[in-house]
C-alpha cells in the first residue's frame, strides 16, 4: 500500500482539522495560558517528592482513585459516586462525548468559547454542530440558546462559565431558564469559577441532565499535574464511567491533587489575591484607548485594538501591542483569529509584580 | 427532567456496557496484572522527586514533548515526528479509534485478546465488530484472519502479538502475509515485545497503514506512570496526532519516562531475569497435571484446569487452585469468563523469590 493510500484510510473529519502550530515562546513573564502565576510551596511539593520515592512505580494505579475522589467530592459539595477524575477537563470533555454524542443529535456550542470543543465535537466525534454566537458584546445571547434547544431536541449543549476566552458568565437564573426547557444532556465547563460566576454544582439536584466539568489547571495552580474532574448525578457519573479508560490518572497526579486539597488555605489566599489583581488591572485597562475591555469573571482580561477607521478606536493594533510587550518579557495570548474577536488579546493575571510590569510597558506603548 | 429520562440520553452503546466491578485484592505476591515485579532503584527514584521539587506545578507540560518522544525513537529506532506518547496505551488506542473507527468500517478483533479493544469498539464507538476466534490450540488462525480481512475491505485490524492474556504471538511471516493483502489500517499491540516475538516496529517503512502500540506499563517497571506510546509513518502519525488531546501527559510522566530510557541497562537485565523465570517457570508448569499450560512470549502464563469429565484433566479446578493461592498470598487472574478460557487462570511471572513461592503452593495443591 502506498502512503496516500493508507492516509485515506483516517477518517475524514482528522484529516480535515488543520495541524497544530504552536510555536514555543519563551518569556520572563507569561500570561497567555491562564495559570495561577504562583507555585506551590516546597513544603507541599516536598510530600509528593517523598511519596515518588516511597510509592513503587512498577504498579498500577489504584483502579478507582478513591481518597482522590472523596477529597475533590468533600472540596465541592457533593458525594464521591458523583465524580469521575481524569487527565485534565479535555479527557472528562472526551468521555463525556463518547457519552452523549451520536449521529442523530446535534451539539450546540457558544461561540467564540474554548476551542476544544469544536475539536472534539467535529474532530474527534464527526458531530453535528450548530453554533450560537455570543451579544455584540459578547455575552451569552440567552434567547439564541433557547431558540437553539428548542429547535434541536435533546441536543448535547455545552456551555462555559466563566468563558474562555472573553471572561463573561451566563447568570445563575438564565442557564435555569435554559434547563428548564432543554431536553438533551449539558456541560457545564467551569474551568474558572473559583475566579467568578455562579457555582453550578447546587444546580446538580434539580437536574440530572447536567454535568459540570472542572480543573485543576487553573485556579488550583495544578497545571502541570493534568488533572480535571466532572460530578453529576450519582446514576448518570455511573453510567459515563463505564467508558471511562481504566487507570487513567498516575499515582503521581493521585497523591499530589490530595496534598493539593488538603492545602486549601493556601488556595484561598492565591485566589482572592489574582481576584483583586484582576479587579485593579480591569480598571487600568478600562481607561486606555482600546476599542473594547471586557469586563471578566475569570483569571484574564479580553482587549480589543482595532486599527482605523473605527473611530472609537486607537490607531494602534494589537499586532503592535503583542509584540511591544513580547519585547518587554511578557506574553500574552493573541486570540483575533477567534470567531468575533477581531483584534482581540487575552491578558493573563499574574502576579503582583508581573502586573505593574504590564501596566508599565502597557502605559508606554499608549505613550 | 426525571433521572430515568436523563439516563437514556447516554449512548445505548456506553448503557448496554456492564460496570466494573473490581474488588481490590491486597496480597503479598501480586501476580495478576502482568506488572514487571521489581521496581526502579531508589537512584533513579531520587531524580524524579528532584524534578518534583524544581518543577513549577502552575504550569501547563511542555506542547509537544520533544525529549521523550526523541528518547522513545531512539530505543525503538525510528524519527521522533513518527512517535505520539499518551496516558497507557489505552489512550493511545482510543485516538487510533478516533482517527480510523466509522460506521461505514468493521474492526476486525481476534478473541481472546485485551479486553479494552472491545470496550473501546464496541461501548466508546459503537462500531460494528468482527471476531476471529484462535485456534482450538490458542494460537492465531491466520487463515481465517485472512479471510476476514478480505471479506471487510478498508476495515481496521487490530492484533496483539505477544497476546495478552493466551501468551501467543504471530510470527513476522503470518503478519507480513496478512498485511499484504489487508486493505485497511493495522493496529499492532505489541505491550509484552519486550518478552518475546518479532519487532513490529522495522515492517513500519513497507507498511504505511501499520501503527504500533506500546507500553511504559510492562517490561519498563512503570505501570504507576501510564505512559504509553504509538509508532507509525511519520505522515500517517502527523495526522492522527491531530485529533490527539493537547497536554495528555503530565511533567512527571514525560520527565521520568525519559530518566527510565536513559537507564537501559537495568531494563535489559531485569526483561532478561523475567525472561529466564518465565521459561522455568513454563517447564515447571509444563509436569504438573494441568489440563493445558500455554507457551507464553510474554511475562504472564496461561494454565487451565477443567474438573471432570474432561479426561485428561485434573480433577481439581481453577476456582480451587485461585483459592488456594489466595490463602498462600498470592494473587493471579481468573480469566475463565473470557471466550475459549473456559478453566484458565493467568499467573505472571514475578522475581525469582515470589516464583519459589508458587512452585511451592503449587506443588503442594496437587499434593
Amino acid at each position: 500500500m502506498e502512503t496516500k493510500q493508507a492516509l485515506r484510510l483516517i477518517n475524514s473529519n482528522v484529516r480535515n482539522l488543520a495541524p497544530y502550530h504552536l510555536v514555543r515562546e519563551e518569556c520572563e513573564i507569561k500570561l497567555n495560558q491562564n495559570e495561577n502565576p504562583c507555585d506551590w510551596p516546597l513544603s507541599v511539593k516536598q510530600q509528593a517528592a517523598d511519596f515518588c520515592l516511597e510509592r513503587p512505580w512498577n504498579r498500577y494505579p489504584n483502579f478507582i482513585p478513591d481518597n482522590l475522589k472523596t477529597d475533590i467530592a468533600r472540596y465541592i459539595g457533593v458525594d464521591p459516586q458523583s465524580v469521575i477524575v481524569g487527565n485534565g477537563s479535555n479527557e472528562m470533555l472526551l468521555v463525556l462525548l463518547l457519552a452523549f454524542a451520536s449521529k442523530a443529535k446535534s451539539i450546540i456550542i457558544c461561540s467564540p468559547t474554548f476551542t476544544v470543543y469544536k475539536l472534539l465535537c467535529e474532530g474527534g466525534m464527526d458531530s453535528r454542530t450548530v453554533y450560537v454566537n455570543l451579544t455584540k458584546d459578547l455575552e451569552y445571547d440567552i434567547d439564541a440558546i433557547k431558540a437553539a434547544v428548542t429547535a434541536n431536541p435533546e441536543s448535547l449543549l455545552i456551555m462555559c462559565s466563566p468563558n474562555n476566552p472573553v471572561g463573561n458568565t451566563i447568570s445563575e437564573n438564565d442557564f435555569k431558564s435554559i434547563l428548564d426547557i432543554h431536553t438533551g444532556a449539558c456541560i457545564l465547563d467551569q474551568a474558572y469559577v473559583e475566579f467568578g460566576g455562579f457555582d453550578g454544582v447546587k444546580l446538580l439536584p434539580r437536574y440530572p441532565n447536567l454535568i459540570i466539568v472542572r480543573t485543576f489547571s487553573k485556579a488550583m495552580a495544578g497545571a502541570g499535574l493534568r488533572l480535571g474532574y466532572m460530578a453529576g448525578g450519582s446514576e448518570m457519573i455511573a453510567e459515563i464511567n463505564k467508558i471511562k479508560l481504566p487507570y487513567n490518572i498516575n499515582f503521581f497526579t493521585e497523591n499530589t491533587a490530595s496534598l493539593i486539597l488538603n492545602n486549601t488555605d493556601w488556595l484561598k489566599s492565591s485566589v482572592k489575591t489574582i481576584i483583586e489583581e484582576r479587579d485593579s488591572l480591569y480598571k487600568f485597562l478600562a481607561d486606555l484607548p482600546f476599542t473594547n475591555v471586557y469586563k471578566s469573571a475569570a483569571n484574564f482580561i479580553l482587549v480589543r485594538l482595532l486599527p482605523p477607521p473605527s473611530s472609537l478606536s486607537s490607531s494602534k493594533t494589537k499586532k503592535e501591542l503583542f509584540e511591544h510587550l513580547q519585547k518587554d518579557g511578557i506574553l500574552v495570548r493573541d486570540v483575533s483569529s477567534y470567531h468575533l474577536l477581531e483584534g482581540c488579546l487575552r491578558i493573563g493575571v499574574g502576579t503582583a509584580l508581573e502586573n505593574a510590569k504590564l501596566r508599565e510597558s502597557i502605559q508606554r506603548f499608549f505613550g
